[in-house]
């Protein structure tokens, strides 16, 4: 009925304001009734300042590469509603997909956007590399996907499996694309497990060179980006025997193709196949059929084969070998886990400022529609995962600090740490994403409007570099390995963050007030008691099983269900405690007080969503009860916020999407007529 | 070290067993050392007696539908591994995707799949239509959306809004595809809420002609699926303002294009673009100039316009009018809630046989890798996800028989029931469809595998139709209408499945046990217990708020969390009674014996995800440990049946995909060469 009524007005208004043309018997003219305004703009902060702490490093250089990219007609710019957009057409087949990528390379390439990717040293060089990977994987996953490769897995490779030989000869030719790089470890039957590959190397004295063999199907190499078109070179991963023994996993440099494109003898190419993203890149599959390479092809820098054929390496220890082949593959994880956080912010702010301008419903008689993000139950949805997003940002930033200044002490907990991140940073994006689709409704669907086709590119982030299941029981055991290390030492904790438990165990209040929950001493505090007494617990759970005479394995994978909570605890207090630092790095009291509030908001989520804290008596019911009442609080308070948070951001108009801004404008039928 | 030792034994089978080249030096010849094992069978119970279960009815169609897709070119078959598969080519364009669909609609319409599905009546005519309809789905969204469109939304229309003269002139022309229609319901400016949509309609007595308009931009009628390309007419839904007043929401026949294609004068038509799933479909945008149509084209079973224009209807009440014309969508919710539980099924049968026949790690030293689904932690993702789709297709065989037996009594059961399982089942779609793409790995983001790319075509479900969450949002406005309503009058509940209302709020034991959780009467209890309570707590929130001086309205959106969770113990609550019912009603003891695991790990691992439990106390925590402990249990029960469970899905192995079979064979070199 207020319904009825309240259309009864509007028509009113038409019949009223406009001009009726009575030859036709139309009782109302052209003219629009539900008009575009846009989001309020009410930031309580300084939004440079925000984007500064957030972005952290390298404005300008990104600022540069997002003109760069916004002002090429190939990275395909159209004009909605007034405004210029740039996003890759995914209407085109994979094949052309393939070659517009190639295409932007080659574009980027020749504007120096690659300077010193390779032959630039110290940490300034590699913040640059990130910071403009990140420009890049927000105009598309495939460019930044196929770059990633070139650089950091082919490039990577030979930085940090080779030596100067290996150096002189392959990093300035591949920083200027002299030729073109690919990674070829994972096969068809082995991906999460590289220890199992079963590609075989050998070695023939006589020639000296070593031969490269695909013994059988399962061994095709699989999923290697840049092979089914475009890469002339790859490295490959390989069992290596010598003399009748396996010295297990090593990398060999072989050519693929030459510089004509055509295919190498003995080498067989196919292609993987359409996929549901990541159409620019050209994932292929590879035979070796006892390719010969010369010796001097071995990536030698953590073992070696004499020209006689003796395999030499300072590394006794076969475990410690595999180790440092794989520790340098981190940087996968650093990249993979801020660019999940960058698709969040996309999302975040196409759909936020979609919820500032889209109106549904009226609540009183008389009264306009309401706007989305005004409904409790919307902010609900969205304002949460903005907090998080935020917390995900400031450990992303300190995940690439931890990456560039990294030194063989903290090889460990970057290992532990990029690992949790990554599933944690890669879970939360894709959750995210798929929430502001629907909170976009049917425009989430449309290509052009970007968060529907970034859940189809980026879902691969939960599976590749890592299993997000499989990492985070890497995290676990780590844990667990520097529990039980630490007790049987008798000693303090004094790595992997685990240091607060040392003191005694925190105490949560009995009564939980609003006060108490928004303070950082009482967030940190149930975070630690969380991971104190799951760590504990996992510890007693996978003694138990030992006891039973099970293996350390199978006790592991028994305890599943508290290794998972384990690791959920672990990342989760890692993040606070970046949220903190940065918190505290703030320029001004008007940053600080805004992310109190998004600080307390990720804390009171995460209270609230996992059932650990009352399953485990963190919280009793009571408390839970406070903490879900002050969930619903901080959504209003904010809410006055949200804009000058998604704005903060720093993705330009034109990397975002028309239901953005004016969508009316944007599918008007003139707009149609482009 | 473990590990490197099992290699190094493989290692030596393979230079023991095989031939050495000695002329290359190569210690391996090429032979299959990771073979593919069929998944071991050892059904426990008659899968053919089970898949009539789970089907329901017309399996004999329904497995003659399968075959003539499966015998056409027209349905894409491939080669893959010595089997034949079927699915669309995903790399088209979404223009040849287009015509593709159109081109598999004649072939079907050849055969006669569509006879009946106007003309025909009664309740059996109508669930051979749903059959078939689920078996279309499970070939592509796109095809099955567009035989949807035409005739469940145009035709449904035609037969619910319409009277005899429409009937006459138009059911056995859209049976025949004489015509091809569309539904242009929604505008830019309005989905959910329809009422507020903006299209005019005004009569001219002189003509006795309607006057169709789209009086602004916010206006066009927007996602109208065959509006693009192929549709002939429409059933336009629009305000109708007779003499100056307007009388709401009614339905009118359009004519949009010509016999040629052609579109009409007055009319304009855009396309809606490029999506990120369902681009068989062609989505458009329709623009009506003042538009006239004959008086005979209102569809007047609910109102009409006498010839001298004046408005006549049976029904009064406005909001009454509005909601006669609303009911009859019901199908829609009814066929989306369906082909979601099939979208499960195809996924949990593709990602479990992978899992059975797919090794990653060994975890003793000299012991094969260990199959997927025999990881604690594996079977914990796949087989809760498995015991819902079976608790979830009971629910949807007990939703169509509710929708085909409906009467005028049972509408509003129908239309909360529709609501709450559309919602559920979509989501549990989603989560299950994303859960297997990740527990497949790499392999479940190629198109071919089916799996990631349902993820894309059947994202749309969660908001076509009404938005999930707010459809959950009325389930909970009706429950607490009728709560009101059942107190003011002092009476039993005796609707909506609230009759245990009446009894005596059931008791949970303080201790449970193992044979406890597993009795249908605690997971009964249970479950009414989180209903009641939480409708208690709902009614209670919301008459505070309003003792505040809130709104009705603004009472109900601040009251969204206890909404949201009472919505889900509807749902939650009628799914279990719909598995109840089929478990009595199953042939066999040893269907029964399988069946009463599967509905156990239902509702225990629904009381272990949803902190509601915990949080309003009907578990203690320590009663939630023996729940957690056994949904672990329950793990390894069912564990042995999975692969029958998945078989008794009844999905032909053309409409799976390569890795739930061969997936060695057909990633081989020469399957390449093809």
């Amino acid at each position: 009925m207020e319904n009825a009524n309240f259309r009864t007005q509007i028509l009113t208004r038409h019949l009223q304001n406009h001009a009726v043309d009575s030859s036709s018997g139309a009782a109302v003219s052209r003219a629009p009734c539900l008009s575009y305004a846009p989001p309020e703009a009410s930031a309580s902060f300084d939004v440079s300042s925000m984007r500064k702490l957030m972005d952290g490093h390298n404005l300008g250089e990104r600022d540069w590469l997002f003109n760069l990219m916004a002002q090429s007609k190939l990275f395909n710019p159209r004009l909605r509603g007034g405004k210029v957009f740039v996003a890759p057409d995914y209407n085109q087949s994979m094949e052309q997909q393939r070659e517009m990528t190639m295409k932007r390379i080659q574009y980027l390439l020749d504007r120096g956007v690659f300077e010193g990717w390779m032959t630039g040293t110290g940490s300034e060089a590699e913040m640059r590399k990130l910071a403009l990977l990140e420009v890049i994987t927000i105009f598309d996953h495939s460019l930044a996907i196929k770059i990633g490769v070139h650089f950091f897995l082919w490039g990577g490779a030979i930085q940090f499996f080779g030596t100067k030989r290996h150096h002189d000869k392959w990093l300035r030719a591949t920083e200027t694309y002299l030729m073109k790089g690919c990674f070829a470890m994972t096969e068809l039957g082995h991906g999460s497990n590289v220890r199992g590959i079963e590609t075989i190397t050998t070695y023939d004295p006589r020639t000296e060179e070593f031969i490269i063999n695909t013994p059988c199907e399962s061994a095709q190499k699989y999923w290697i980006g840049g092979a089914a078109n475009h890469a002339t070179h790859t490295v490959v991963f390989s069992q290596l025997n010598i003399e009748g023994k396996n010295e297990g996993v090593h990398a060999f440099i072989t050519q693929i193709r030459d510089a004509d494109g055509n295919i190498c003898p003995n080498i067989r190419i196919a292609d993987c196949g359409h996929k549901i993203g990541l159409n620019g890149v050209d994932n292929g599959r590879i035979w070796f059929d006892n390719v010969r390479i010369p010796r001097e092809n071995i990536l030698n820098s953590v073992a070696d084969v004499s020209s006689d054929g003796k395999y030499l390496s300072a590394i006794k220890d076969a475990d410690q070998r595999f180790g440092a082949f794989m520790a340098p593959l981190t940087s996968g994880r650093v990249t993979i886990a801020v660019s999940a956080v960058y698709m969040a912010k996309m999302s975040l702010a196409i759909a936020i400022r979609y919820s500032l301008t889209r109106r549904a419903f009226s609540i009183t008689p008389n009264g306009a529609e309401v706007l989305l993000l005004d409904y409790p139950s919307h902010q609900r949805r969205l304002l949460p995962l903005l907090a998080k997003t935020y917390a995900m940002s400031f450990a992303g930033n300190y995940l690439k600090l931890l990456y560039v200044r990294r030194t063989p002490q903290l090889i460990k907990t970057l290992h532990v740490v990029s690992s949790g991140l990554k599933a944690a940073l890669t879970w939360h994006n894709m959750r995210t994403l798929q929430e502001c689709r629907e909170a976009c409704g049917g425009q989430g669907l449309k290509t052009e409007n970007r968060i529907g086709q970034l859940k189809a590119e980026y879902d691969v982030q939960s599976t590749f570099e890592g299993d997000n299941n499989v990492l985070m029981q890497q995290v676990s055991k780590a844990l667990l390995a520097e529990y039980v290390a630490t007790k049987r030492k008798n000693k303090p904790f004094k790595e992997l963050g685990l240091e607060h438990m040392n003191k005694p165990s925190p105490t949560i209040p009995s009564q939980l007030s609003s006060s108490i929950v928004h303070s950082s001493q009482f967030q940190n505090d149930i975070f630690c008691l969380r991971e104190r007494d799951l760590l504990n617990r996992f510890a007693a759970e996978v003694s138990k099983y030992q006891a039973q005479g099970e293996s350390k394995e199978s006790a592991f994978n028994a305890s599943y269900q508290l290794a998972e909570d384990l690791g959920r605890a672990f990342t989760d207090l890692a993040i606070l405690q970046t949220f903190v630092e940065a918190e505290n790095s703030a320029s001004d009291a008007s940053l600080k007080n805004v992310l109190s509030l998004v600080r307390s908001m990720y804390v009171l989520v995460t209270l609230d969503e996992d059932p650990a804290f009352l399953r485990y008596g963190y919280l009793t019911t009571e408390n839970a009860a406070v903490v879900r009442k002050e969930v619903a609080n901080l959504c209003s308070e904010i809410r006055p916020h949200a804009l000058a948070l998604v704005d903060s951001f720093g993705i330009p108009d034109a990397f975002l999407s028309p239901i953005a801004f004016d969508w009316v404008a944007a599918n008007a039928w003139s707009a149609s007529q482009d």
